[in-house]
């Protein structure tokens, strides 16, 4: 299915970006056949000893047998003197799949760690594909001796097309930051959010900085840039039992970015564009939707407006339409559970002011706001006028292409 | 527009049902052009002295002026010797329209209440249609005094038709019980949740009894049925502006049926028919389906996983495609927030056992679980195996035909 698929219309023009090398990770790819033929299905990072690992994970209650394990093992450093390891397939997201998961997972990191001659603690596992089948592990274990002979630093590129699923390009984003009169550089794959039966949309992030931070300050500055980038979009509201993010800093740069704010700038626009990246690559989508709410009572009443309007199907519907349907917008604040005072409200499609005060604006008019709803990339600005409360949050449109996707088919 | 919308495939076969006249109880209707040509979009029910009145209204923040003059007079009684009135119409919600708002309705309460003798507080409006536009309230205070001179107890029918907006057809139920030797009859209409642009679903729902109760007997009844048939409805997640239910007892029949059991249960047959029907109608539906949990925690937690199963876009997908895709009913009970326990959770496709405790179920055959998905009526088991907590949902599919209703226009 993935042959068939076309590159979607927002994907970022130019292909895949050129990602700076990072000192002390290399990569290598191999076709496992764990679903897919003709293609890698897995990717081996190898990450150097001495590195900071980050992460965080769905909140799913229903989450994966490799999320688990990656989260049980998350801080932990079981011998300084060695590295840690990346290993994850596409094709089978070994997710529901009781007791055989989690021995699917102990194969699998028992056989990187002998390969790797790496203690079992320190590698991350990551699987996203279809659901509730037992992972064919042996087909992964298999290749994992190939795979330790065939690493190689430049091969970030390769890496991200071997996580992919039904995403119909591969993901990458890279800066760099001066630290200390040190260069910086901060390189990040992810997948996510294709679709394609039975399989579930998984996001999958990887990204690694030569930067020198402590385990606990690398995941304090990812947890943080988690609110603001991955756990602000949306594609269709519905939570994957997989995502995972995780963040290798290797230190070999030698500049210490420890409560570093021009670094954590850095490490955010990696995160942010990435994010959208994921939701240019929506199901279905055409439209790229930047949700901008402020004058809340606070961050909190603001991020449900935001994400009230973000996954509302009649707001994504109305944009599918290019319909700057700004009557749906109001049902969104309405519903979305936050204070707010219909006689306060103000809407903007763009630069476009749409409604005021409760009210359509006495200065509208509607071709404004329709041409503004022409373009590919899209705000929808709300200014509620209680407060100081603000949260930005990113969508896409929901089509016909989303109901092919997931609704065409018999399994 | 309506004239070219088919019938929902899941329309009760055999049209408009024969509903009982209530006594004390009186309709007429009229063309008066609110927006619509060529059909009746008024509606007048006038209501007998002595009758109790309750109702059950949106909690948008951004509900609109009819909805709030109406949660005002709420259990008030002006005069005892007067009846009351509801005054509907279709065309235009009077929603997001500020000051100019309000005073349509004053205007059109004050009109009803010259008209008919009554005090102002004893009349209830209800509007659905075009957000943001002022209601031309004059078309239809013009017509009180034709609405007044042809009221009829039989009339429900017509009734029903005019405040329908796009609803792909009429809605109406009733019930009858006996109370102490005597009959007692309920007789309801609705209309939702059917929409073109830029109008907004809106689901208005009247129903008639001639019990004897006092109002706030009626009120805890209604809001208590409430929970278990409207309330536990879903279509798309989105909620409007302007949702209404009332409920006049005109006590005409002399039975007395505060606190009675039995009354209780015929007003909820007739609340669920009428719930049911409008996920009937519900925009491109082509399945309806129950959803049903057990084994929460607690009844609040129920209700979260069955919601978070009933507005998942892709069980919904899922089930537009005849898929019985357990998979996504694993990923919404893992995001609905709710205690789960990944292990202990089983899933029926009607009859079918899909998953047990935590993977498949060893004796699944997909062939029977696909042949359920075929039904026009499905239903969605769960149990979570944790407690006694449960809850069942009604909602339906997500097809082609929503994404045409709402997007395939330009206003």
């Amino acid at each position: 299915m993935a042959s068939t698929t076309k590159i979607s219309p927002l994907a970022p023009k130019g292909g895949f970006p050129k990602l700076p090398v990072i000192d002390g990770i290399r990569f290598s790819t191999i076709a496992a056949g764990v679903k897919y033929s003709d293609r890698t299905d897995v990717m081996l990072a190898e990450i150097a000893a001495g590195s900071a690992i980050a992460g965080v994970f769905t909140k799913s209650s229903t989450r994966s047998a490799p999320v688990l394990d990656c989260q049980s093992k998350m801080g932990r450093v079981e011998d300084d003197a060695k590295g840690f390891a990346f290993l994850v397939n596409s094709g089978n997201s070994n997710a529901f799949t009781g007791g055989i998961g989690v021995s699917a997972v102990e194969a699998i990191t028992r056989k990187t760690a002998d390969t790797l001659a790496l203690p079992v603690s320190h590698i991350y596992t990551g699987s996203t594909g279809v659901i509730g089948e037992p992972l064919p592990y042996d087909k992964i274990t298999n290749t994992l001796d190939e795979l330790s002979q065939t690493l190689r630093a430049d091969r970030i590129e390769d890496a991200a097309r071997a996580i992919m699923t039904t995403d119909t390009f591969a993901k990458g984003a890279s800066a760099t930051c001066e630290i200390g009169g040190v260069e910086v550089s901060v390189s990040g794959i992810a997948k996510g959010s294709g679709m394609i039966a039975p399989d579930m949309a998984t996001m999958l992030v990887y990204i690694f900085t030569d930067a020198k931070i402590s385990q606990l300050g690398l995941q304090e500055m990812v947890s943080r840039l988690n609110e603001g980038t991955f756990n602000s979009i949306t594609v269709d509201s519905d939570t994957s039992t997989s995502d995972s993010l995780l963040v290798a800093a290797t230190g070999t740069s030698g500049a210490n970015v420890e409560d570093n704010e021009t670094f954590e700038r850095t490490l955010g626009v990696v995160m942010k564009d990435l994010a959208h990246q994921v939701v240019r690559d929506g199901e279905g989508a055409t439209k790229f939707v930047e949700i901008r709410v402020e004058g809340a009572d606070n961050n909190i009443d603001a991020r449900k407006v935001a994400m009230s309007i973000a996954n509302s199907p009649l707001v994504k519907t109305a944009i599918a339409g290019e319909d700057p349907n700004w009557g749906r917008v109001v049902m969104a604040v309405g519903k979305s559970g936050a204070s707010a005072d219909r006689d306060r409200l103000s809407i903007w499609f763009g630069d476009v002011l749409v409604a005021k005060n409760g009210w359509v604006s006495p200065d509208y008019i509607e071709a404004d706001a329709a041409a503004h709803m022409k373009n590919e990339d899209l705000l929808i600005r709300v200014d509620l006028g209680l407060g100081a409360g603000q949260s930005t949050v990113w969508t896409c449109d929901l089509t016909h292409g989303y109901i092919e996707i997931n609704a065409d088919y018999r399994s």
